[in-house]
């Protein structure tokens, strides 16, 4: 049984973290910090939690979260960061799903979060926390950087053809939709249901802060300089992340053992199942779950492979996988507390 | 560990059930049958249980069903009625989601669901599933007959009142709203996306199957005839019921201590939560889980009693409360395989 | 040709009104006003109005409104009641589509709105605009007080019943669910695509501001005390509100000609629907139409009828009804502007 | 005023063209054909249109059709290629919304739709029904092959760009997405509210009929070979279409002139709208509307050109386009019975 702390909880990653967590049989969650809501019990503002939390939110209190095996960051950018150096000296270990830690390069950091990283020497530090890619390193890390939702999706569905050199690295194109839940929940008219609902459209279209995210992470599957072109768009629900990726295939010889590629790499991964050549991922069939699910197309005699990948946004695209990566780090079973079929219908 | 059989598995409440089977410690799902759909993989109708079952869908073999220890039956009407006398006679214990065992008296039975009751001996000896009102007789049940989803939201809403005769039993209102997976799944026009979404409307406002049985189970707590109209609604979302029930109260005076009567008639119930006068449950509070939410409301100085009620129609008004009335009849855990937070949001 | 200011216009009323006025032959807008927007093309917050209107959202400027014919008030409560004297005294008439002109009663309107009324003497001369109870007083009238979106639904549902004497005044229910459109464009957690969306609840079950104005209609109809419990509910939709009213009639035999009792009613009326006894209105079948559609229904041999009325809260529930006044008070076709039908599906 | 006649009027085409026409000053629909439907009253099945039509759906009947100005087709392919002969030969002139007549080469046709097209010297002199690219020809025509929903908010994103050379043909790539509407109003599993709502997928990744259509209309705009990918996916919404389209610009110092470019090639047409660089046009921003709004994105330094395009499938996608074609062919106003602003929010 460890201690959990989480920081940052009255968001909908705080919340998502608290559900699965709730049945996670080695863990107990000591405290959850919110200037705004110290002293609300949180099962009154999240009532599907009335009956497994007694917990109230709390001012944050170095003393308390110091005394945790593990905090998690479910804040703003530009929190974990200040509050990183203290947790690491007494020697607590940090899942940070803010995006404070995940971007290698401070330059880049700095332009798209417009403010200057204040401890680059625990971003140096930082393990970019995508198991599938880092399980090794993450087991010892003291601080993980948890994926973007975004880039977790786009990672994944590009990483086998990346990794075996089979596509143009420079024409990468990732096409992707996400529900309103990863707008956050914050009071702004951009998110409102009479505003999202039952429309579409395509946001941050000339550039997204998880485009520089996801170019370092092919960059690095490439091992080299890959050009991707990646928009984002807001769907009329909830939870859910598809992503359509296209590439070029240098030699289309190669799409035979595509499907077997993709199945082999993820063969041992718990979290990703490739589905049959073909298929179309729901997003459905990963709301609540910690699944990234996928499949590959090809249109006729096209040297286009198509990528369709889904998760959910707040689970392996934010508490979920931080979850895991939790697990991973103090050597639980992987899939503890993540075992749960997704909500379908 | 027991071992369990499905018949009619194709439906929502089918893949509910084996959804929350999968998280159960102590049962192994042997068969799943379905006529229409025999041979096919239940991962490759219902993706979300990809990686849970390597089950497929069988056509229902009565030697295998009675080698169950527990069969439910998630299949229309008429179907169950006709399979159990020969799984009773096998000793094997059911648990029926269907309406055929909901209705003691079989005419109002033959009015409402258009054909004659062929196995009225056993109708007889069927437990009405509710387990607020009947565990214990739940417990040595060997047919259960699970109640229907607005009747468990509306009898659960009303028991206090009728109870302690507080009301006025003759003038009882429940204005019922659903979720369309209600309406199952079924290739009817009436609930296609196109037609539902985004809109709202009553329906069978002139009279539902679901009102006899409601009748039924408020003359019993009123312990004589009750009035009671019955109005559902289709709401444009999946899951969830909330029914709004509005009484007389004979005494005013008694409105002070009506939350407490409800709070103390539901203490002791894993599944029903009394919350603070004046809330607003919320049917998504309740999603994925097998909770009935309720909360109490008067206005001004009215002699009307207002209670909300919600459920989730998939859970607690179907598999889940089969599920919960499985685990009281072989003596596990009551919560077992139950005990996860509702998805919200 | 008349000339239309619009005061406060940046929420879904106002779009609303400028979608309708776009169409409108005999009406030039010629000023839109918002402190917060000043200098915002009106195309550019509404896309859906690029290539109809050139106009931009400008300081409120009491030169320019009073040199209107009329003036519409989409503003919170609490702004028209300040500014109409003014306007009054330049001759213009107005439609405030605000609360701060709907109750007689000023003691009970400083209860609900918390603050005290400042024009006392123009709201006892202003006219309530339900053109189906007051057509010829609203021809005549300089100041109207537009209905809110749930007492047009409730009233019209129950008019013919009370003004007949068919039921009993003091054993009222209306149970009523708007879309989400209803609770405006304000950034607001609680009307988040994320908190809204996929569920349902009752709100403001112990008291809503449209319980006063609701219960004084009824009691003009009733010619006399009413009692009337009323529930709002919020849908997971964006508009239409649809209310299922509940009363006990007097005599049994009634119900015979209560069918031709609401046809006759309404025979005249172009913007009310009777539909066929035991209909089911759909909201959708209202979305975008300035109608009132309802149908009858009884429940075996209940003395209880019930009333099912839909409308589009925007449209007969505030924009549409709005102009459909201004329509009656400045002598032109009352359908004019507001013929098109509603958008289905 | 001129005669139509609507075969096929029982899906959303069907009632959309129905809801358009019903305000269209010069047009008098005189029948609307369905076996099924025979005999109902197009307001029983449709109740938005309650007030605006007496009509009965009847049995195809030629003699009627042949006395009609104009027939509009909204049938599954292979009905209106088998009717039009002896509309033709009676001088009736025919707008198809099937994809009959959409596809020059025949065998693409067979292969796609399953079967021999049975009129090829029809299919022949058909015209291509997108008025940006065809005007002229559309006055003249006396059969008109209205495009699919796609393939329209496709082509008109992509036509100025490839009409000028500017990007890679063979390099184009098209993300489309579609409201459920698309799928039309059959009673089939997968178009159910519970399959649909909260969720979205890829479907048709491997190939989708609007694909040889999409590529025939940008063969001719470039005058040469295309290499296209399509991918249509589905939203859990009722209407709408966005693609969002990516081509490889050949020489980058074209971005500077391409928003121009797009002004200029839309400038004098009714129905396309190039919003400004960078915006992000909403599918609600043409809900109801025949209008197609596009805008253009580039992503930092990158090649690529991002258009994004929105149109109502059932609008400028179907029903409003083949009405727009209507007035061109008759020699109205080309926007008559289309002015109304898009229903927003």
């Amino acid at each position: 049984m460890i201690k959990v702390g989480i920081v940052g909880g009255t968001g909908y990653t705080g919340v998502e973290l608290l559900r699965i967590l709730a049945v996670h049989p080695e863990v107990q969650v000591s405290c959850i910090t919110s200037r705004s809501e110290a002293g609300m019990p949180v099962a009154d503002m999240y009532p599907n939690l009335r009956g497994h939390y007694d917990l109230a939110f709390s001012e944050p209190d170095a003393s308390v979260l110091k005394a945790c095996d593990l905090v998690f960051f479910a804040t703003p950018h530009g929190v974990a960061m200040r509050m990183v150096p203290e947790l690491m000296a007494a020697g607590v270990r940090v899942v940070d799903l803010s995006a404070d830690f995940r971007l290698k390069d401070l330059d880049v950091w700095a332009d798209w979060y417009g403010m200057q990283h204040e401890t680059p020497e625990w971003n140096e530090r930082a393990v970019y926390g995508l198991p599938e890619v880092a399980r090794e390193v993450i087991k010892e890390a003291q601080l993980v950087a948890n994926p973007g939702c975004y880039p977790t999706a786009v990672q994944l569905g590009f990483l086998p053809l990346l990794e075996n050199g089979l596509v143009d690295p420079g024409r990468l194109i990732a096409d992707a939709k996400s529900g309103a839940s990863g707008a956050g929940r914050q009071g702004k008219i951009g998110v409102l249901h009479g505003e999202i609902g039952e429309s579409f459209k395509a946001y941050g279209a000339s550039g997204h802060r998880h485009l520089p995210e996801i170019r370092q992470g092919l960059t690095d599957a490439a091992s080299g300089r890959v050009g991707v072109t990646f928009v984002p768009h807001l769907l009329p629900m909830i939870r859910g992340i598809e992503a359509t990726l296209y590439a070029e295939i240098k030699n289309t010889a190669d799409f035979e053992r595509l499907q077997e590629l993709f199945e082999s790499r993820y063969r041992d991964e718990p979290f990703v199942d490739v589905m049959p050549y073909g298929s179309h991922p729901e997003t459905r069939s990963v709301r609540g779950a910690n699944q990234c699910r996928m499949a590959l197309h090809r249109q006729e005699d096209s040297n286009i492979v198509i990528v369709s990948s889904v998760i959910d946004n707040l689970v392996k695209g934010a508490a979920g996988q931080a979850v895991q990566n939790m697990n991973i780090m103090f050597g639980m079973k992987e899939t503890q507390g993540l075992e749960a079929p997704a909500l379908l219908p």
